[in-house]
């Protein structure tokens, strides 16, 4: 049986619908308030859960409230936690985020927990980790236990996808190499070459530089432009993106590497698993709230009959 | 056995303690985060019972994670649940904070729960309300539910006091006339008056308009300046400050009001338990946090030893 792997965060959102932001020493009154499970791990796993592929999470939560709620979370997905863990000291992750009246977001993101997945947490969850076909990461842990993922997936000769999200300016590009799948969206590649992204033929010409370093995919989401997958073989695909009314676009970007490590590990299919991604994440939008607006299988099958052709 | 009632609002601290705040579309990284059990009700009911009152709570909790944490913090407290109550579809009461180096607070505040207790919730724990010889009420509930427990205290010949936080504008006066304790800060005061209240004199001028429109005894908390007590019968007691160095100033009122509450049931003597609610404010802003600042009863004695004489 197929299996991915993520080695990543999971925070608890915390989101106040609010008319605006207070200032300083302000007491302010705001309408409404919405918990839900997050961060970029977390969601990637879910989504590829939901499709259906067996998933191992390796994460830590706090000594709070939210820890068990986190791993229920996770265990109602179907996803293996015995390689989640409680640090005790410390709080969850949480992404308080406020959400205007025009429906943009400002988030503060406190890692908490997720700052404390170590080096050391890979080598214990080894005797899981060596049997995954891919291993699925982001920056929401310390750099140091990314790179250490990336070496533990070449020395097995396990697949490897590195979502540079949140952006960090310190990443070495060494281990980006050692990936077989390099997933920015446009600001991260803005920032990681220093070139301007506004247009399709920008997004290549920064994509290419990334190659000349010795990447070898490179999959550039765009939002409602689609996807742009170059590699190193100079092949060449923009994924036309799935035309949809946008209602919330919070976890797109997760959801579309959810889905697409699913269906890379079912079909071994590239370019097949890009266009179910779009799809996938594309449906996401269309509904309030992160993981809360993944589709199942079911629901999933239908849309993706409509949109997705071979 | 004297009892205090306290019918009122909880709500979950979310602390975010942060560089500054995000803007509109950022995510913004920020270095930590703590929860804790708040609101004015809650604080003033646990202040109370760590002085040894049997306190009983009538509040409303949401269908959420936070609902069995908060009714738990009661009962670790050793407060009255059997009227804490959950509601479904709407979460608890929540206060995002924001607290930034130079340790100011932004606050926003989301009822929640809070919004949905009813005059009909009073009537339902009557058979505890009328045993109680002191009902205290702030206004992070409905108005509606204020005025109606004011009116069951007054047929029940139960002391009433009314701590008009926040500062509402629609308060009928004629309802804060029939408590026999108000007990504003200088702010809610100054809101209510519509008069300056930035010296003792025009405080104390300020609280005057309230006796002539009627009110029985007026308490102005006044933070590191002490308080100011003004009664129809035309006594006036300045109480004057315990000196302390304060940390953190969150929840001092409601430790005033709980102190006070426990004082005034156990010794019928208005100033003393104003000279204890003095006391123990002071205390508690030498401490991090709201309820956690809070002594108990053998902290307490010691500290009021050295500054409250009869």
């Amino acid at each position: 049986m197929t299996k991915v792997a993520v080695i990543g965060s999971n925070m608890v959102d915390l989101i106040a619908y609010t008319n605006r932001m207070p200032k300083e020493g302000e007491t302010l009154e705001a309408p409404s308030f919405q918990m839900g499970c997050g961060g970029k791990g977390a969601n990637q796993a879910v989504a590829c859960a939901k499709l259906g592929t067996e998933v191992i999470m390796v994460s830590k939560v706090g000594d709070d409230l939210f820890a068990d709620n986190t791993i229920t979370n996770f265990e109602q997905h179907g996803i293996d936690t015995a390689f989640v863990s409680k640090i005790s000291g410390v709080s969850s992750g949480v992404a308080p985020i406020f959400v205007n009246p025009s429906s943009q977001n400002s988030i503060l993101i406190i890692k908490g927990a997720n700052e404390y997945l170590k080096p050391d947490d890979i080598d214990k969850a080894s005797v899981k980790l060596k049997d995954a076909d891919l291993i699925v990461l982001q920056l929401e842990i310390p750099l140091d236990t990314v790179y250490h993922a990336i070496e533990f997936a070449n020395k097995h000769d396990i697949q490897v996808l590195l979502n540079p999200a949140p952006a960090v300016p310190g990443l070495d590009i060494e281990y980006a190499c050692r990936c077989d799948y390099f997933v920015p969206n446009e600001t991260e590649l803005e920032i990681l070459v220093n070139k301007p992204v506004n247009t399709i033929d920008e997004i290549r010409e920064a994509a290419k530089v990334l190659l000349d370093k010795g990447l070898q995919n490179v999959i550039v989401t765009m939002g409602a432009r689609g996807s742009l997958w170059l590699s190193k073989t100079g092949d060449e695909r923009l994924i036309e993106p799935v035309p949809v009314k946008a209602i919330d676009t919070s976890g797109a970007g997760d959801a579309f590497i959810g889905c697409f490590s699913h269906f890379l590990v079912q079909t071994g299919n590239t370019e097949k698993a890009l266009k179910y991604a779009s799809a996938y994440a594309a449906i996401s939008v269309t509904g309030k709230g992160t993981q809360s607006s993944y589709p199942n299988v079911a629901e999933f099958n239908e849309f993706a009959a409509t949109y997705v052709t071979n």
